[in-house]
Parts: structure tokens; sequence; C-alpha cells
């Protein structure tokens, strides 16, 4: 007899039809013999209206209260699904975030678990019960709400697991899994069987949108294995999970892309000690979040350029704190273009097969892409490049990689190695 | 510097517009130097989209699960409130009923306090803040969320009055406190500036609807002055206080109605000890609650007839019972007429006023209205009547006491003493 942790999200519950077919899975589930943990989103919209319901009190709404507000939407599809399943003649039991334990720092709004109190939950399945748990909140050591930020529902699920010794954490959405990339810019992207923690999280603004970041990080340092999976079919989900040997040997897992930053550089700064930091400290005080950042290759004449990119709604602010920067420690002009795309070409298998790069770049130069910024990480190699080349990118390096085939299919790579 | 208890109803909180000038009337309260604990119903109708939410899932939705959906109505508006009272400047502090240590027994949906632990909100108190609680909500010992059914929130109110030792409960509501009768019925009806426990008490239906009966109990046990007033104007309200002197003066404060009623009469019940009890058991093990009984005067050959007010909406289920218990008594047949309504008047000084309940008949007969059942106590005399004569009722009674005058300026029921 197993125990799972299902997590639904918040298109699964949306209304009382789709709760009843979640109970139906659930059921299922249970008939079949587990032991289940079920964990909510709050119905899709409804975050959004609660948002807007205390904008319309302030434009700057507290956040202790705003949390306590928020905190209502899981509250409601808890008891939603609780009373389908009671309908249905099975023994469930709802619980908010502060019934079931879950005890987290105070930071509203943002808040990180800190642990989690198992008893009341494991009590409730030792008597037989359906455990139903708000995800996306918890409470702190004093007693006030609060929640876990967008996504959060799927930390509350992964870290449930973790903190039960669950068997499997399943997530319930509404696609069938992880792709090797977005099938709405290719339809030849296919469906991953298994991906592993540190791709997952390389995928970033792409994965996110199947399993939210701080999900994977808690399954990766607990070894919780993760199922990604469709609420609305039953087709077998991709599996997030610790690296094997057949995942070392796949080269090339996914290519992503992010249309939401901006880049900014700035020319002929003096290439001194403390001179980037002065740049990046001035950036972060004003909370704007870098991704990548590069220094120009040398300096000629004792000056260099920095480029960075920063989130596309913070473009206007950073360009503004970086001409300020500029003009104290004496650099040059600064340019910037909101127009730009990140193109990500991510796999375990890169660390042992040094071609990817160099045809990641053939690939792209051969349709006339120039690549403004380059960046690199163990697993993972990224490029800037001009919006509007977006999709073609992301297909001819679909195409290069020959990820529409199964891993094994594949020749090209082996080949150049 | 008094510790004051507000209460303000679903329409006074009902839109962010309403929420803030609730703010405005608690900011100017705390302004003038008093110490504020204010209590929050949900959103009008914020309560009935939660049923018909539930009741989308179930048919019979399980009532613990039910309670857990309600409290999410009070949970945003305490959040509103209280970021609307920051926003302002004014330190405050939502909490639910499990934040506000209300505790209930089990009854899930008509769940009573059991006791308050006041240290939570004391603290809070000392530390300067305004503390908005949720209403109608609480918890029980295993940390079951519970509501305390329709009008919870004024019981909430008086409970934490009385428990913090407030110097007033004051109850504001879309009217502008108790009046002699139903304004809509009656143009003429006057508001009171005072009214007793125990009159609020007996004018059941018609005083319900300004203040939960169970929270005038409340009040009178633990002597809490109650002030009963509009949230929408800065008219003086009704207070709600224990009897005195003056009070006692007053012959007759008010004229209530109630159509929500239906009439059985049980013909020819055999006269012997347990027959009444018989019938009023069956009556009660079908949950139905029994409103006036009457046992015809005196028995002719040994038989006596049984009447009895049930609500209206249980009127078909309580006469098969009847006539099965007749059957079973060997009575005579069962007569019911659901078109009834109970007219009352109500006054502390009937006590020592014997002429009210003559006046009262004296009053009906000059209007032809036939009397058909009558039932008093101590401070109320009911009489059953054709429906059709509700409104002319009311308005001769009104005005047969002098009600539209200050209770100074009447001169009858003194002088027939």
């Amino acid at each position: 007899m197993a125990l799972v942790v299902q997590k639904y999200g918040g298109t699964s519950v949306a209304n009382a039809e789709r709760i009843k077919a979640v109970a139906e899975r659930v059921a299922n589930r249970r008939k079949a013999g587990d032991n289940l943990v079920v964990v909510l989103s709050a119905r899709s919209g409804d975050t959004d209206r609660l948002l807007a319901l205390g904008r319309e009190i302030s434009s700057n709404p507290d956040p202790r209260e705003m949390d306590v507000l928020l905190a209502t939407g899981e509250q409601m599809t808890i008891a939603l699904l609780s009373m389908a399943l009671k309908d249905m003649g099975f023994d469930a039991i709802s619980m908010t975030g502060y019934q079931a334990g879950i005890i987290t720092n105070r930071s509203y709004s943002r808040a990180r678990i800190n642990w989690i109190e198992t008893l009341p939950i494991m009590e409730k399945i030792h008597e037989g019960k359906i455990v139903v748990v708000a995800g996306f909140q918890g409470y702190d050591d004093e007693g006030n709400i609060t929640t876990l930020g967008r996504g959060g529902s799927d930390t509350t699920a992964v870290a449930l697991a973790a903190a039960l010794s669950a068997d499997m954490c399943e997530i319930y959405t509404d696609v069938e899994g992880v792709f090797t990339t977005d099938p709405n810019v290719y339809s030849k992207a296919r469906k991953l069987d298994k991906i592993s923690y540190m791709e997952m999280l390389e995928m970033a603004s792409m994965g996110a949108k199947v399993l939210h970041l701080r999900s994977v990080e808690f399954g990766m340092k607990y070894h919780v294995p993760i199922m990604v999976l469709s609420s609305f079919t039953d087709a077998p989900g991709t599996l997030v999970t610790k690296e094997d040997a057949e995942m070392e040997k796949v080269v090339v897992s996914g290519i992503t892309y992010n249309k939401n930053e901006a880049r900014i550089t700035i020319t002929n700064v003096p290439d001194a000690p403390g001179m980037a930091a002065k740049v990046f400290r001035a950036i972060s005080n004003a909370n704007v979040n870098l991704d990548l950042i590069v220094q120009g290759s040398g300096s000629i004449m004792g000056r260099t350029n920095i480029s960075f990119t920063v989130p596309r709604t913070d473009y206007e602010k950073t360009f503004k704190i970086a001409e300020k920067v500029a003009q104290e420690m004496d650099a040059g002009q600064v340019h910037g273009n909101p127009h730009i795309a990140k193109i990500s070409v991510i796999g375990l298998g890169m660390r042992s097969h040094p071609g990817v790069a160099s045809k990641m770049f053939e690939t792209l130069a051969r349709e006339n892409i120039n690549l403004k910024m380059i960046s690199t990480s163990e697993i993972k190699i990224s490029c800037i490049i001009d919006e509007k080349y977006t999709e073609l990118a992301v297909r001819v390096l679909h195409d290069a990689f020959q990820l529409d085939k199964a891993p094994h299919e594949r020749i090209e790579i082996q080949e150049e190695k």
C-alpha cells in the first residue's frame, strides 16, 4: 500500500464538474489501495480575483492581510473536493495550511516552508481518510497565515511528500508533461518520459509553466520522485527524478525560450576591480533580478563593456539606474534593447559531449540569426537573439538535435564526439 | 478609554466602497480614543453564493466541509477591512475565528460558543492595534472549523464583548434601530431609544431581522449593553439593555407579526394524561419546531382539542404526522390552516397594567378580526388571525396603544388602570 501525494492545479478544480472529475480520479486511486494526500490550488482565476479585490481597497495592500485574503481560495476548493468525495462514499477530510501543520517563515506572499508537523495528517491517514490539503498556504510561528507565492501549491505537494516519506508526488496539471520544447511553437515537440531535477531547473521559464521551480529544488533536495501529468487525460506523464546512467546518455533534452527579458549594455567601463560589483549592487538594491551577465572579453585601452539581461518589466527602471551608475564611474554610453529573446539548449549529456555549443551556433548562423550574448552553464547553453527570430530558432535547433526522435534513435552528436 | 466591540453586517461590507466607509467610521472612533474590536460578517450574498457552490457538488453537502467553505466569507472581509485601515495609517490586524480563540462545540452549521480565549485579542489591543475579527465562525477542541448559523456574527460580537468585559457592543446594520412595529407595514412606526433584553427576545421574528436572538440571550446573561444602529447614517440607535424603572412604566413597546406559521388542530383527543406528550413527541422527532400550543379549555365527554402552530414550511409534513398520531390515540379529525398570521403585543409594563389583553381583543374585534388562538406570556400577548388581516391588525393596534407617541405622552392605559 503506497502513500501518494497528488496535486491538482487551478484549471483542474475550476468548477463543480471538474471538481467531481478530480474526485473520480482520487476515488479510483483509493480503490486501487493507495493512501492519498491531495493538495489543491484555488480555482483558476480566483487568486487573480482576490488580488484585484485587495487592490480595490488599497494600491499597496498590507502583505499580511493580502495573505489572509488569498488563503481563502484554497480553503474553498479543499472543502468542495472533500464534499464530493464524501458524497461518493469515501471518507475524506479537508485541512487548511494551519490544520495540516505547514509552518513557514513570515515572508508574506513568498513564504518558505520551514517544517511540517506531520502528526495531524498521519493521524487521519491511519484512520483511513483521504486527506485534502490546501496548497500555497501555511502559518508562521505566531499563527499568522502566510502564502508561498505563485505556484506554491506544487511546493506544498512536494514538501508534504518529502515530510511524509511518500512513495510518489503526482502533479496533475493542464498539460501532459514536460516537452522537448513548447508544443505551441513547434508541433514536433515530444513529451519526455523522464527528466532530471537539474534539467528541469535549467528549463526555467518553460519548465515553470508545468512545475514551480522551488518545488523541483525541494524534490531534488529530498529525493522525491515527481510525476507531472494531465488531469484531463489518462496519458502517462513525465517523471522528474534524480539523474541516472540512461539520462547521462541523452545529450540534449530540450530547447527553451524566454521573451520576457531585456538587454542593457554599459560601454567603456573602466576595467578595474569593483566596477561590476558597483553596477550590480545598484541594480539589486532596486529589487531587479538579473539573469545573464556578460563582461566583454578583455579590455581595450583599459576599458570594457558590461552587458546583462533583466525582466522586461524592469527595463526602463534599470536603464535609468545604469545611466546614473555609468556617469558616476565615468563609463561610456548605455545601450539597451527590450526586444530580445533568450534561447537555451539543455541536457545532462552535454557534460560529456563537447559538440553541443558549436552545433547550436552553426545552426543559428545558417539562418542568419545573430548572437548578441552567449552564456553557458554545465548543462545549458543560452543565446540572446532578436525577438523576431524566436520561433525560427526553436524549430531549427529542435530539428538539429533530433528532439522529435526518441533519445536512442538520435545519432548525430554521438558521431561528432 | 473605553473598549468597544463593533459589528458590521453583510450589507455594510458589501463592496470596496462600503468597506472603506466602515474603515472611516472605525478610524473616527479610534481617533476619539477608544480601543476597538471590530466583528464582520461576510459580504452580503457571499454566504448564499458559497452555499450554492456546495450544493452544486452535493445535494446534501458534508456539514464539516460546508463550514470550512462558509468560513471563507468572513476571512475575506476581515482582510479587506484591515487593509483599508492600514492604508489610512491605522494599525489593524485581522483574526479568523481560530486566531481569535473562539471555541465552540462541534455542531457544524449551528455551533455554540463554549468559551473565548481572550489572550490573543487582548495582546493585540495592548499593542495599540484595532482588532478585526471574523464573525460567525469558531473552532472546536480538535481544531475543526465551525460556524454559528445565520446571524452568528451578532453572537460573536456580543460574546466577545462579554468575554473582554467591553463597555459597549455596537451592532451596525442596515436599519436605524428597533421600531415599535415594521415601518414597511405602518409608516407611523417609531424608533425605540431603548428596549429590554426580554422584550427584544419576545419580538422574535421582527427583532431577529435586526439582531440575532442568540446574541440577545448572550447579552442578557452577561449584562452586555447592545446598541443597534445604522452603518449608513449617524442617527442614534436603539439600546438593548437590562430593564430599569423607566422601562417598567412603558406598557407596550411594540407590535410584531409573523406570517410564516401554520395552524393544526387535532379534535376529540382523549382527555387523559400523556396524550399531549404523545402528539408533541412525534412532531419534535420529525425536527419540527412548535411555536404556540393551546389545549381546549376543559373537556367535553372526556375529550378535548389540541391546537398548535408550526413553521409554514413544515405544515404538510406535520399534518401527516398529526393524522397518524390522531389515529393511534383514537382522536377525531385533524384540521389545519396554513394561511394564518400571529400578531403579538409586547411590553414590560404589561406585568403591572392588566388592561392590555382586553384592549387588544376589543381593538381587533372592532375590525371584525376573529381570534383563532390566543397565547400569553408575562410580557407578550399573541393572537392567531387570518393572514389577510395582518397589516390592518398591526395598524389598529399601533394606534390603540399610541405607539406613534413617546412613552410619556401616552395616556390611555394609565387611565384604564
